[in-house]
């Protein structure tokens, strides 16, 4: 996959998780880009989120080089922590040429470990040596901790009749890892858009992906998602109507796909759980019904196993918090009626059992209280998160 | 153990899970006793659970019976499970001589399964034949279902230097079992105990006890504490006071057994956590940094392998809705200092392992933001969690 234009990239080996392959990667808008970020909402935040947000709010949403390691999240490392930041920061500006303020970090791995600084600044050069339009593959391998592969996606769209493109790479076996630092994302679009129209289509993108998927109801000191645009597509700016939409529907699109490549890569994981609410009183009430059951052991054990096992979701809805009519509730597996007025409904175990072990499940629950909607994604819990997760740093 | 005076049991095999052994309690107070009860905050609320909390208003707190059945939780059965739970319930005051208000119904299994009440009715006259004051264990171990073992517990106490006893038995392999309607408890005393204050005493228990504990986050449509006095040890009717305070610390201590049992049967789990918030600003958000901590299933795997990783712990906190200073959060493993002042502290990787490998570790960690505290035990995740609960029901 290429890079939009107005963008370049590296990825090498720069030893921040000794001898086991590339871990910083390095990308470059030669002439700079707009930006709009989300960060994680986690109380405890990472040095490279704190100085990013900041840099992003000083540079007034312009960034010109990007710099991503994995193997150390610099997470609850205090003020050590921040000064080693603050050198990568550094010495990025001075390589690249650019303001510091223009430089956007980004780290993953384990927490309480401190950012070899000097690691890094000394590979520098060498991944600014290596920068490429062709770089984009090397870029996603380097930022991957437990990740079975390189995640990326692309979308295309059009201005006024002109192309556009959208390419995003990201990272994040689930949300299984706030110790890893768990999810980096970083979409590219060639296309001008403006900065305070960015921020809007960002926030409706990750609503729609990122933060519907749960693989076990954990967040990160270091979750980020990054879009830039450069502009170098030569379009009109975008700022709304049409082609904003056209453009909020691409960027969606690859956000998406990150996001089920992300649930679907989840530690141990079989299948998704596609979860759809319905009949609620409030979004929020929705939200807590479909969350409740995303984070269920109990559900994600049997979805493990195929077990169509509906008085677990059942249970985990009437605790969630949402309003529960107990004899209006209904339960569908695709388009098998399990539940119906609070009451099971005749059906063959056989058919249920296949339907609850497709790789992609879809089970909607109306809770009859009401007309407001809500969906989640979650993955299933199985052996291999426990073997992957009781002993991790060992 | 011998049950207290006042009351007699008796646990026999009534084929409700057939083939399976004992599936039906009867515990008898021939002369009536007082009676308070907490249920399930479940929204889907079983059958036995919501006429048991009519009868009790209608009887105003007075017991004569208590049917308890395993094998199934006549959970989501609609009007057909409520007739079921009536015909029981009418059939066990024809067989004691009370009226049905007095008899107060639980049950335990699959949620979903219609309660096969003519079974039990035809076993009633059995249950009845065999009362006796030594049939407690038979009792404790007729309620059970995926429990290692029964569980019972004893205290004892004084009433103006009368002695007294609150003896409890219970069911629960963890809350890991919304499906099987998890826990139930009864607490049995031979003290004379005013309604009033005997609700406040088990409000008082149970909130030091069975609301602490955590196996997977998630709640019944069963959930069921009873406490039941006979006042035949004929001792001053216990309303407050200091006999009202060594009453109360009885039946804690009892509960607090129970609980633990509970906690440490859970499937799977080779040990407890037992978490500790202090300097949260308010109850309740001690509250929610303790229940993240002790639902986060990266904490309760690295519990499992007895890794003390403790980025992971305050990942957990950190998006727990609970205030947390970043730079003033401390973190204690037994009286081993991980993190102080937000900062990893310096200790050997070994002793923390031994401390974070112990039956029941102790976590403790404090949040800098205010005066406030909270407490949770948990166990750990582990594989036989998942081989138990990926294909339970088959």
């Amino acid at each position: 996959m290429k890079l939009p234009a107005g963008f370049l990239a590296s990825g090498i080996a720069a030893g921040v998780r000794s001898g086991k392959g590339p871990d910083l990667a390095l990308l470059v808008a030669p002439d700079g880009a707009d930006a709009a970020a989300v960060f994680t909402r986690n109380q405890i935040q990472a040095a490279p989120v704190t100085l990013s947000r900041n840099a992003l709010r000083a540079s007034r949403g312009r960034v010109r080089a990007v710099v991503i390691n994995a193997g150390c999240a610099n997470a609850v490392t205090g003020a050590p922590g921040e000064a080693a930041a603050r050198k990568v920061r550094a010495r990025a500006a001075e390589v690249v040429g650019c303001r510091e303020t223009e430089v956007f970090l980004a780290s993953t791995g384990v927490i309480g470990k401190l950012l070899p600084a000097d690691k890094i600044c000394d590979a520098l050069p060498g991944s600014w040596a290596r920068l490429s339009t062709g770089g984009l593959e090397a870029a996603s391998q380097a930022i991957l901790t437990t990740d079975a592969g390189p995640k990326l996606a692309e979308a295309r769209f059009s201005v006024n009749g002109k192309p556009s493109r959208v390419v995003m790479f990201g990272k994040g076996a689930g949300m299984i890892h706030p110790n890893m630092a768990t999810m980096l994302g970083f979409a590219l679009t060639d296309a001008a858009v403006a900065p305070r129209f960015l921020k809007v289509a960002l926030k409706r993108a990750v609503d729609a992906s990122f933060n519907i998927i749960t693989v076990d109801g954990d967040t990160s000191t270091n979750d980020t998602v990054l879009a830039l645009a450069s502009g170098a597509a030569a379009g009109p700016r975008i700022d709304g109507g049409a082609a904003g939409e056209a453009f909020v529907a691409a960027l969606t699109s690859v956000c998406e796909k990150i996001a089920w490549l992300i649930v679907r890569d989840g530690e141990g994981a079989t299948r998704v759980l596609d979860i759809h609410i319905t009949g609620a009183r409030t979004e929020r009430e929705a939200g807590l019904a479909a969350h409740a059951i995303a984070t269920s052991p109990l559900v994600k054990t049997a979805l493990h196993g195929g077990d169509p096992n509906w008085g677990r979701v059942l249970a985990a809805v009437g605790r969630s918090g949402a309003k529960v009519s107990p004899t209006k509730v209904a339960m569908h597996l695709g388009k098998l009626a399990l539940v119906k007025d609070g009451l099971p409904q005749r059906y063959t175990e056989k058919t249920a059992a296949q339907l609850f072990s497709k790789e992609r499940v879809m089970l909607k629950v109306a809770l009859g209280t009401g007309r407001a909607e809500a969906r989640r994604l979650s993955s299933d819990l199985g052996h291999d998160y426990i073997t992957c997760n009781a002993d991790y740093r060992s």
